[in-house]
């Protein structure tokens, strides 16, 4: 009998109260150890262009990669890759390798593919001969746009705009879009201290910017959290703080950072615990605002993600982020939302911050990964007062948005927020289930939608376990010091929930 | 008889002659003025793909236009908006606008445009079912590149490497390419410092640098020059001195600044001045070197553009960029050269630095614009040393690759080079005699290839001129405080060239 079959129909509340009565599924069982071919159908089809499972032909990397690594070695650094791919043969929720593996990716580039690969409507689009000039002129948005540029960006970012924003900007990345998120809020910022409703520069501002100093170039700050991560451009790095390896041997800024609540899992069972923590982190929050303030570096902006992604997928509770909210209008500093990896709909809404109830909107909300272009979101007030302010060549790639579209076309017809909330409650179920099997090795489930991760004992102990699943043919991320993270695409039905979780149960046994 | 049929056979040395003489030359007429509908047959038609000349049926931006504007007024800043654009009708060197008006285009969105709009040897790759998967499924090429990509970087980027450099890492946009040379830069001045040939970092780094502190993220600085533009994120902003709109309200950091020689044009006649001031520029730079390094703030790279675009087309010689150089190697600096602008072919070598015939190579060439895809260049020992430490999601994207090799073949095919170095010429002859016939309008002719530029007598006019060469049907970009920049594409031929100073020449006679 599958794992899968016999767990997805319990519902989260039965299990937890088997998890109160210690009782364990003893359904568990390995029946794939030790074996790299793995071939399985999957319990249902119900994309008929998706794979039925995955497909193992060779140790990963398999030889055809490990020549391209010399090949590419000689180029560039390419200690970070995991694999090459054939982009052409995979399909759905499967990324084929150049020596013809087949993995279930529960990765999903980083979390920045939106419904799989080679969705047939994205080749539908690229099928239109309407659509090739967009992909083979590409303009400088900010000064040329194409006479469709309206139309585009309604059909495909403001129809999605998070509520309280009907204004967008595009950028061409995730670090652009913040870096150019907390220009905007700089501006915003210093226009509020210069007052009036069309304040203008002094000509010491204008001479003294010219030379990176004040009061042209304001010691403004953005306070930023433990464990966050914003990107790796020199404005972002400042707020980043997940890994050493990302800021090591990098100037940095004299800015803020305040501590990220640290919560026990599941949420539920320790609200007292996590809301004096949170309470403690925002007092901090507050502290660090008046302090820099003293030191005249002022806080403009507030910058955090919904769930820390990177730095080991914290949560924290609706509240804290709506006193955070408040904090950050009490001070008069922008509350900029950063969903470059929580947007798109992988936590069952389309923005994460849309379980917060924020009776106030944010100022900011960014994106990139998943919609496929980067960018920012923002409210009137935040929008800089004059052109070439925000500004650069090409300002993002109207064929992106092309690609958008379609793909909120499918998110909408086939009802993929839903399926994603359905897919991850069977997804923490699962996992709940297994950290209660295998607890010397799990830890810490936690999740919204599929946006799911749990703690691995030690770091070597994960690496372990990432490179025997992907033998296994299923393609897992970390994140933090000891975390797996779980960002399938959109389209990762139950069924591939309980393929993954067969395949995880039959890792952890051979670790146990 | 037309001015460009005339003034082409004319060399350099006669029109030299000429100038010197007080020779005016009495055929520049105006043959057009106040006429708004130009449509004139180009003298040869060497594409037969290129339309054969401006036409223009409505005042800039037309109706359509201003619906649009208005439109995407209440979702973006406009302010920098000229008009918007039907790109699916714009051929070669005309770019088409939705109200109809067809232009002669020199500015090339900010001279990003390689080979003109729509050629058709892009579209025939968009045509190759092949290539589509590429455009489809976008990768996180820092871990998952796809099989083909070693070769597509060697057969695009690699098959026009600098002399001396066989590595390149690409990025998404110009700004990510600068920010991660910086990066690089400040990785390998590190690793110096800490010396070995396997060099590790403290435990005080790594914990320091999770909280932008030193020395996990050291004071280090880049030097950059007064007038230069590297882009708009805050690390490049930080080496970015063209214009306080670009600078101003954004926190900065304590780098220094050198003079960039201004330079007396023609530089053949001004040899032993601006030899003195180039001279001036470079002890400033040793000084301040010494200076930075004094108060705790090393300089670990020097970046600087072959020519100042952005900043106003300022030229200066290949001794100035060897000693500049050589004064790096000496001070153990990096020495980034930034192409973003000058690279891909226009100014009639690939690389404009290749000019200055460098003994030693430059450590980092970056790239973007026309090259299509970002990225940079560099000698082996500027790769860091480990993976994730020059890393993003995307890290460029492959679909732009498919494009410059095509690109690449057009321009190789085409003898491209020899042609921009022809129509470079004539656009630069056609210069030095409008700047004679008037004044008291232009003044500093100056360009390599057909990257070009003139100075006008005051900013207001300079608008004047670009507005109404724009109604005349010829798009021009300005730079600097008062100049123009002409940004043809690559297949600008000297008939365009003879057009496009037919109407300048209109133009000017306007406002005498």
């Amino acid at each position: 009998m599958r794992f899968g079959v016999v767990l997805l129909p319990v519902t989260m509340a039965t299990l937890l109260l088997r998890r109160q009565l210690g009782f364990s599924l003893h359904i568990l069982r390995s029946s794939l150890s030790g074996c790299r071919h793995v071939s399985k159908a999957a319990p249902q089809a119900q994309m008929d262009w998706d794979y039925d499972g995955p497909s193992m032909k060779t140790p990963v990397p398999g030889p055809r990669s490990q020549g391209l690594l010399k090949q590419l070695g000689e180029i560039q650094n390419v200690d970070a890759i995991n694999f090459f791919c054939n982009y052409e043969e995979s399909r759905g929720n499967y990324l084929v390798d150049v020596d013809g593996n087949r993995m279930l990716d529960v990765y999903t580039q980083i979390s920045s593919i939106p419904i799989g690969y080679n969705h047939p409507a994205l080749h539908k689009l690229m099928a239109d001969p309407n659509n090739l000039s967009t992909f083979v002129n590409r303009p400088a948005l900010g000064i040329l746009p194409p006479g469709s540029f309206p139309d585009k960006v309604t059909e495909s970012l403001l129809s999605v705009a998070p509520s309280g924003m009907s204004r967008v900007q595009t950028m061409a990345c995730g670090s652009c879009s913040n870096e150019n998120a907390y220009k905007a809020m700089f501006i915003w910022y210093r226009n509020k201290e210069r007052g009036g409703s069309n304040p203008s520069a002094t000509e010491e501002d204008l001479s003294s910017c010219m030379i990176n100093q004040s009061p042209g170039c304001p010691d403004l700050s953005i306070l930023s959290f433990m464990g966050g991560f914003h990107g790796r451009t020199l404005g972002c790095l400042a707020t980043t703080h997940s890994k050493a390896i990302h800021k090591l041997d990098i100037p940095s800024l004299d800015w803020p950072i305040a501590p990220f609540p640290r919560l026990q899992y599941p949420l539920e069972e320790y609200t007292r615990e996590n809301a004096a923590e949170e309470a403690r982190c925002l007092e901090e929050v507050e502290d660090l605002i008046v302090r820099w303030r003293q030191k005249g570096r002022p806080v403009a902006g507030i910058v955090v993600e919904p769930i820390q992604a990177e730095g080991g997928d914290n949560h924290a509770s609706p509240d804290f982020f709506k006193n955070l909210r408040n904090i950050a209008r009490k001070h008069g500093c922008a509350f900029h939302v950063d969903e470059v990896q929580t947007g798109g709909g992988c936590t069952g809404k389309f923005w994460a911050h849309e379980y917060w109830g924020l009776d106030d909107p944010a100022d900011i909300v960014s994106f990139s990964k998943k919609m496929l272009t980067g960018g920012y979101y923002h409210k009137d007030e935040l929008q800089a007062d004059k052109g070439y302010r925000i500004f650069n060549t090409w300002m993002g790639d109207p064929s992106k948005n092309l690609f958008l579209i379609e793909v909120l076309n499918v998110i909408r017809r086939e009802n993929l927020l839903e399926e994603v909330r359905r897919s991850g409650k069977a997804l923490l179920q699962g996992l709940y289930a297994l950290q209660e099997q295998y607890p010397s090795l799990l830890s810490s489930a936690r999740g919204q939608g599929t946006f799911c991760a749990v703690d691995i004992c030690d770091d070597a102990t994960r690496t372990k376990i990432l490179l025997k699943a992907r033998d296994k043919g299923v393609l897992l991320g970390g994140c933090g010091d000891r975390s797996i993270r779980f960002r399938p695409a959109l389209i990762f039905k139950e069924y591939h929930v309980a393929l993954f979780l067969n395949i995880f149960n039959d890792v952890l046994a051979q670790l146990k």
